[in-house]
């Protein structure tokens, strides 16, 4: 029965049973008319989660990795140099990507808990007199530490900066459930995926380009054929595809924008911070300290939360699994044993964030954790009845 | 996203994906030869669920009011006298539909809370020495106040009265989640359904019938059709069915037995058993009482705690609805407002009892009920740890 | 592969896809306020299809026999006549259960491929000058001969014979697949299921009652209680369900409602005749004949095909299987041997329809029938070509 | 209701239920321990189907493009010759891929209809006395044009002209329909999909790569994260994943590979020439000709089929879908307008294949095309009657 569970990695997320149904769809041609009827609604609705009137939404048939191999492979050439923070292992992993394909990176390097520095951005970017920056890749949310990075800020020190680099945002784990602003934010690429705020099966990889982005094309020499950004754009021109395309996953996505539209975007970014916030009572409650270093800098879509010293958190997840059959994230890289993770995002509501708390408080009390299982998770029930909106009415 | 949340209503349950799959069947012919591999699995895993070598396992596609119906159509007549104890408010509908079908129903009334008086039922039996009671009906569990019966502490002094009387248990709410051993404990047709232990959607009621109990049905007058044993055992022995048969139902129930079989029905009964304590011990924190009289009365499928005075239950219920998109039970009858229930059955492990007690503990404290929420549901979460057995592999 | 063909039996009828997810519902709670929301769209869709305005539309648990059962049981009492006709094995088998629940029944017996006579039932009325007939019953369409029975021309004759008996119409085979106008046909109780027409599982009688058929339930003095009328309008007009309601299949129906609406009931009915007239070309090609005796008597739901003779038509429609995993009706009672049956009804197509007959005639072909496979089918082609409407737009 | 009929294009191929169903996975950790449980049974089966001892089997969530730019640029670098034949639209898209990578590729260019020419492979390989040539790059079935090569005839005189060149193959639409031998035909690296063989959903390119094929990573130059080998088969070896995998399609192919055990691999090879041969006879009674030049080099997935001069075949496949819902494949490249195309694998049988030829003749007819609707897809039927085999039994 334990396969009944929720999750609380920090994704691939719970997929409600509305969108497992939508993405059972038998195989159509998707050279006939109706593949369009399949692909602009989804187009449009991304557009309104992107907060944008960019017009190039390209949909590949990947992971987040290939989305940002795309970005980058469409953008940049051999040796160019790119700006980048590293503060965790996913922006680590972004690094890695870029100098692996050539690119020279100037790394930021942040303690794991910090954001990206929006100052020392700055400052890179005004001694690069030069322009030889050619891009800053920012990850918004850093799912390894918990750590949000403030997009807004980092921009206005580039126009300050007067520097003409693109600014490239990675927001897999954070689009569709924290605020995201591509317009305002002035960013010229994004790249998310279908298996995090939207809910969905993994394997589509969701860009969104800018004119300025697209631009950055031209210059582009990078060998590419998958991932080519003109072929998915004239093919989109044409109402097609340049190969078969992931049809299972763009109605997933269509009825997943239907979703987070009837329930209204704002409210899904309230209803994550509320979860998240609830993690975070009890997290204090237990006398526990988060990663992030700072509230500012808390994620609304995962909670890393560091072990009290001399006891090894990869034990703890283990046995929430072994014992409880509950999942929650490991700590990743340098936080390996010595943090876990909780995901509260996608398809949660706060009774199932307080199953996944009881849960973890139970394993802890197991392993001689300095916690009293008393009243523990009181403070996350506390905290969602005094900000309680009402679900009104169930749904049909 | 509250559809998401979980039910603790007492029945129908939690469909678990797997069995939602097994269900999902393109329709079949069921005049081919390949019907019978449809239904000889769900007959033999029946019969084990049973604990009996009865051979006449009949599924009519009806709700449990329906499995009712034909046990006393096909057994007995107009002006049969049965013997019967009213508990509660199940049992209370089988006395109707018996009164309303033209039986004398000898009624033996109890408090709501207790359960099925073994010694007043031999009283009766002894008294009629004339054999005038044709049939002595009882319910396992009485879903209305969560008590069981003894079933087998009622058949004892049934054979010591050396009465000829059938006994017919409805074990709707029960089977597949409390042990039930037909044989053993000499039950001659026992009444269940699909919705409830064996956790499928509804309009499947399930009967097995004793030869005793087919013995009954030839000097049975009533006119019946559609729930004719007859006609049901003449299609069964033929490889077929009266007339369209419930595929879907049967194909899922092939499946919940091999779910079952998997888990082992020993691990299910105890499972049921340890979620119904762990919703005890916090009952017990929380101050309240059970409507069961006694410990040994305590139903593992379903409570029904009774509310503190002066606070109405219907309105405590309601608020779990609308405040947190959760169901609890309501108080059925004389228990309407004075009482709620928390099913927990099926297809539900210990976390998501949690995530139900967690809820309640809420909605108490937003209606200023004499609750702390400081440790109330920890007693649930302590005997959980207890009384870990551990998962041991996930499910693939 | 062979599990993937059609079926062209007489119902259960294939279930599209769209349908399989509008039955996969999770369980819910009838008690809540939200199963108004299943159960109104499909009562008052339901509505337009029997172009009615009775308020009384009744979903059971049950299968077609089950709704029969329901509507004697709650309109006549022991003892009481009822007129019916017999043309075929469903006619024969509803006069049996009505036998079986002691009426009396005048029995006008009609060749196998004959409708029910207007004529006749008149005569009879006329004759029945002390109003002993307490109710005429008629199938619409026997789906043993494929013979449809036109109801407005009894009702008519009912009316001059200024007979009181209500008329009490089996339309299982035919609705939403023919035409029905309750009102207009003078129809008091009507009686379908899930499982033809509206394209669902089996396992759901749906009655709709006119108000002077409701009036009959006064005097009814059978025993009942889960086919009992009474219970479910109460319960319906409380919002509610006697028992456990089978929720999938309403949520089904609601759906199957909105696939009919979008089509338009008088394209539905025009691709029903389609179908049907594309299958009669090809029967006469053969060389074949209908068991239906002229062509008003067609139906379009199911096609009777007399088999030549010396050649046995279970060796056919056997061979039709186990040669080409392709289910066809076999031939029922009297024509047991004699006959077999194409259903060409419900979730189908021309070019599906044109899989069938070209199997068929492989099938005839093997076993020597006097066909040849040139050209056999090609009168179905052709009509299909003359009748074309386009289907405008692929559906998304 | 035309969207329940079958298409009849190259690939996507209609998916069973059986496979929609296990595809339809709720999401689970792919750290967790239970993700070999997925990977495991895929891999082994796919070794079955390809018949190799080679254990490196690549599942990448990409088309089949990404397939082939995986297989490139992780053994070959800027500047290395290829050697490549084209024959349709298929083989020319790989080669400009290759171009497109920066590779020198020698193209064989033959006409559309004959298949990868060993001679001519073998006389560019003895005149590479240089051993300049780093690959041999072939299409095994050309889509476009329903052409198979013979890779058996291929791989020997590269051994006899004790050329070291490693030979790659694509057999995205026929493996799994067609035999395919890697070790025995000295494959080094093959490329597949999850779309068209084995009945699943677009999204998920399959790679197998030999000793060989993986030894030629060594010298690689291009940069790559996506797609790399080398991380992959880390991942793999640890038992996980280099990023987030496509776990739905990992799941069906699982199943899909059980069906085609179930069925056998020689009875599915067999199934699709029969199925092939049906069509075969039914163009040749329409007095049409195939665009493969010659019987051996027939395609048994999807045949290509020329239109009678002054006939355009897109009008004939629009007309299909508008007038009759069913969709064919086009003609593409220098076939478009000239040809069409019927694809005939995966999820089909004999029964099914006569639905769309009855549908294309029908089509044909209305545009009056120079066929007579009397007894021409009779050849097709005649032949399905002489290869029947039987289904044996229906399918649970």
């Amino acid at each position: 029965m334990s396969d009944q569970n929720l999750l609380f990695i920090s994704g691939p997320t719970n997929i409600p049973g509305r969108l497992r149904q939508a993405m059972d769809v038998q195989i159509r041609d998707y050279w006939a008319p109706d593949f369009v009827d399949l692909k602009l609604p989804a187009q449009a609705g991304v557009i309104e989660v992107f907060v944008t009137d960019s017009v190039h939404i390209l949909f590949f048939p990947a992971s987040g990795t290939g989305g940002w191999e795309a970005a980058i492979t469409n953008t940049l050439s051999v040796g160019d140099k790119v700006l980048m923070a590293r503060n965790g292992v996913f922006s680590d992993r972004w690094i890695d990507l870029c100098q692996r394909h050539g690119l020279e990176v100037q790394v930021i390097d942040c303690a794991w808990g910090d954001s990206a520095p929006a100052d020392k951005i700055e400052a890179a970017l005004t001694a690069d007199a030069g322009q030889q920056i050619k891009a800053v890749l920012i990850t918004q949310n850093e799912t390894a530490t918990g750590v949000r990075s403030d997009i807004a800020s980092i921009r206005d020190p580039m126009d300050s900066a007067t520097h003409s680099a693109p600014l490239f945002v990675d927001c897999v784990s954070s689009l569709a459930s924290m605020p995201f602003a591509m317009d305002e934010w002035g960013v010229n690429i994004a790249v998310a995926g279908s298996q995090k705020g939207f809910m969905l099966a993994t394997g589509m990889a969701i860009l969104i380009v800018s004119q300025t982005g697209l631009d950055a094309t031209k210059q582009a020499s990078w060998p590419r054929t998958f991932f080519d950004f003109r072929d998915m754009i004239r093919a989109t021109d044409e109402g097609c595809y340049p190969y078969t395309p992931p049809m299972n996953l763009m109605a997933g996505l269509r009825e997943s924008l239907t979703m987070l539209s009837e329930e209204g975007l704002g409210i899904v970014y309230a209803r994550h911070f509320r979860m998240a916030e609830g993690v975070r009572r009890a997290v204090s409650a237990w006398g526990f300290e988060l990663v992030a270093s700072a509230p500012d800098l808390y994620s609304d879509t995962v909670s890393a939360i560091l072990n009290p010293r001399g006891f090894d958190s990869n034990l703890l997840t283990q046995h929430a699994v072994y014992g409880y059959g509950v999942l929650f994230g490991v700590g990743l890289g340098e936080l390996k044993g010595k943090a876990f993770r909780i995901g509260h995002f996608g398809s949660l509501t706060d009774v199932m964030v307080l199953s996944g708390l009881a849960t973890m408080e139970m394993a802890m009390a197991d392993l001689d954790y300095p916690v009293e299982l008393e009243g523990v998770a009181a403070p996350a029930q506390g905290y969602f009845r005094e900000s309680r909106i009402g679900v009104g009415r169930l749904a049909a």
